[in-house]
């Protein structure tokens, strides 16, 4: 069964998917562990990993190379985050052959100009390309899967660069014409009214994944009374739990002078080694090294 | 003033260096913010990364990668875990050029067999190259080098492999005459007994180095007490503390059904544009676009 | 159908497959134009391009990006050179889940121990692994392998270390056992004598490989007569071909003072834009460009 | 000294630099033995030896992956081809650091929209950027660079896009004043006569770069007669030239069914190892092999 069969599954199943972003094949196993439904290969953390803004400055290669890292280390599906698209529909063309190849699930793709800045920077450059040519790129996407299960997911920034909710309603019916297999609709505004009001307005067939960073009461409950959505995705609490632990644990060493107090808050060196597999390796080497 | 003077200069004026372990750009810019004196580019952390054993999986291509991402994106000298140099005294020579170009102040190297096991699990394989074979890896790394202040640090395995002090003693003073500026000598004992008992018997006129993992308590004070040491690495921490936020996080999260709770407690996505640099770009791009 | 049981399906009809060297895509591509069964992705011709000695220094990261570069743009199956799969045991397990994800049909693993020394040099290090320390290799790649048509194929380098046919015979015997599907027979004398001799006295009933760099004049002809062959492996001429006419071209360049000369004597860009498939740019711009 | 240096005082010295397209650690050492003056790092080529069309595919990272490989590999200073600069300036930023710190002496960057088409294609889709947004990249490079001998060269593409010599004169006018170099302009007429006429109007005060490989018959006679040119690029040859003898060899070794033909008609695999430098290999063992 294919990557992109098994989270329709999962949808059809329980109704919605939770996404977990993750940066590193670690957090996609620690995602898997915490009973997530896919993994959200999240530009952004990509680029703090790097430490980069997320202004298309990592390249394919660099997030591809993560998201195959990825698929070898867990068993969930992959929603890729590709931004753009690396360019025009040909770079498209390009990307969601690698993607596929390299055992995603599904690829995002948003309708803002290459090269794109991060959605939620208060006064950000948020620039929208032509709908047509937003349209082109989702066809040309559909037209290079291999695997009608392979779920390409058209993202619109409407509402992030201000242009309101009829041209965002009007951008996700095109796309989905064009061949959307869902549309994500991402929202700065620090409540849900905007979103859910996009939901509750939304006439199209295909259903609806949103991002509720900036909009954290939006949850399962709120999210099922709504209806429509078939994917909440997590985007950045890998990243942000991650540098918030280590922010502490190094002011901790620093004033201490030394590891002898934060070492028994987290985790043991045998956590690691356990999510590492390190038995695996043992048992191998009775086996086979000789 | 190249990167092996700066954290001479760091030993020479506070006698000890806090020298942290990164797995990341990111992890680096937190290690410099925090205050500590340099980066330790870990094997393990980045084996930890890929959810890989740290058992020369990872190649030098991806640690290398990643040493050269740190130093663009932290002012703080890079030491550089290398294993035991990818092979032989050939392959020393490859990386220590390679490492010295990426930036890194200076490489650690390991007198254990390729591919290795890492140090702290119970019952690991442990394999010790024979004396005369390591000399020459220190020596092609020493002749190797084109700044006379790159550090080439010797690891002993000997208390490690269960081969007594008077093995690691001789081992030690056996690099320092093949060209070693620094000793590294490693215990996975509870106690910091059997490395302090190391440190009094060490007769050799480089500094030590000690990665105290296994012994928290060895912090600063006790360390400064014992003298002849000039570095300390905190080994892994970057990590166990990034596996222990995500680990809550995630449980939180699926609990929660929802990121409503969880977004009280960690940094906010504005803390991780400042890690980013988000700023710069919006001044660059006043600057630049037009 | 896999490209495993593509090649044993060649195999089947022709009796004998030609597989080509190459070292790019693009000699991947010219080699599928001109009729080769297969490609093989040489750990030389690799470490050629790179300007470096064939002694392990071209990282599994490097060689692994390079085969599924191939994979993406040439439909041939690819054999791939593993050298002595990058280690121990626990290497291989990792290199052929790696392989095998990147599209391969086929590794090579060669009973040299690690780091190892190219096979042609003269007077180069050549050492070989303990028969069961590789037998466990074998045994290891047979049972990562997901698709049974995957073909794990053993090396010796007995001959090439001057061991003698019997201790070749024996190690294919033993690596037969332990579970290859071919055994790959090296030889650096300059005429067939020592490799035809190994064939007429191989007893075992998996077929031969041979790689007929140092005796040329070992064609299909001979081959066939001979029997038992069931691949023979150009092993670097696309690297050579390209050195030379690289050469010639270069020397003209600077003594012509200009390309006034050589430009008659190379394919045209426009051959260069048919092998990079410019015409299906031209096309999907047409289709998805708006 | 630094890179840019190297190649200003060949420059100064000769008038004319003569620089060689390279795809490899290879085709470089071998142009900087055929004597050379500089590498051309070129996006068509190695877009070409990925067998993918020049079309912004090529990532960055790996680019500049072959760009550092050859800095390492070759003394030659290097002329990085970053086609747009990979997005707008505050990608050129972030670029023109990296290749700096890979070692390049220079880098090309090009006025046209991303993602790009190749020049020479009949019929390609040919499109220019406003004037003052890539006056913006080239004082986006010329802040960027910390070395001043550091070459930001600007490509205009307005002869390319059929704009005529006004519009490629004020253009390259224009990006002399943001802080240009040289001014490398690029044409696909099959004669000189379009490129010279612009030379002879050209009333800058930075020197010329060529690249004619539509026209070759503009060797160095001709163009130290028309002078005010500083650098010939010969934009494409290593490439095509291993291309021919690619189809060659391979077309002869299948019609041959064998090697023993050919095998007289290419370098010899000694000459291989020697450009691999298997005598350091061996020299390097005796002297750190114990």
């Amino acid at each position: 069964m294919s990557q992109g069969r098994v989270i329709k599954r999962k949808i059809e199943k329980a109704g919605l998917a939770h996404v977990m972003a993750a940066h590193s094949p670690l957090s996609a196993r620690l995602a898997e562990e915490a009973g997530f439904d896919a993994l959200w290969a999240s530009g952004f953390e990509l680029s703090a990993l790097y430490g980069l803004p997320d202004v298309s400055l990592v390249s394919m290669t660099q997030h591809l190379d993560m998201v195959r890292a990825m698929a070898e280390q867990s068993s969930l599906p992959i929603v890729a985050d590709i931004d753009t698209g690396f360019g025009n529909a040909i770079n498209v063309i390009y990307a969601v052959k690698q993607y596929e190849r390299a055992g995603a699930a599904a690829v995002v793709i948003e309708d803002k100009t290459f090269p794109k800045v991060t959605s939620l920077v208060a006064g950000g450059r948020q620039e929208l390309l032509r709908v047509e040519e937003f349209e082109g790129k989702i066809r040309a996407a559909a037209a290079t899967r291999t695997d009608k299960d392979f779920l390409v997911i058209a993202r619109t920034e409407a509402l992030i660069a201000g242009l309101g909710e009829n041209e965002a309603l009007n951008r996700a019916l095109a796309y989905e014409a064009a061949g959307a297999d869902m549309i994500l609709v991402h929202s700065k505004q620090k409540t849900p009214d905007e979103v859910e009001s996009f939901v509750r307005a939304w006439s199209g067939k295909v259903p609806i994944v949103i991002v509720p960073t900036a909009y954290p009461e939006m949850n399962e409950e709120r999210i099922k009374a709504l209806g429509k959505i078939a994917i909440v995705i997590y985007g950045n609490h890998a990243i942000r739990a991650s540098v918030t632990a280590m922010k502490d644990v190094f002011a901790r060493i620093v004033s201490d002078r030394g590891i002898h107090n934060v070492n028994r808050d987290i985790v043991s060196v045998e956590e690691v080694f356990r999510l590492q597999n390190m038995d695996r390796v043992k048992t191998d080497e009775k086996l086979f090294l000789a």
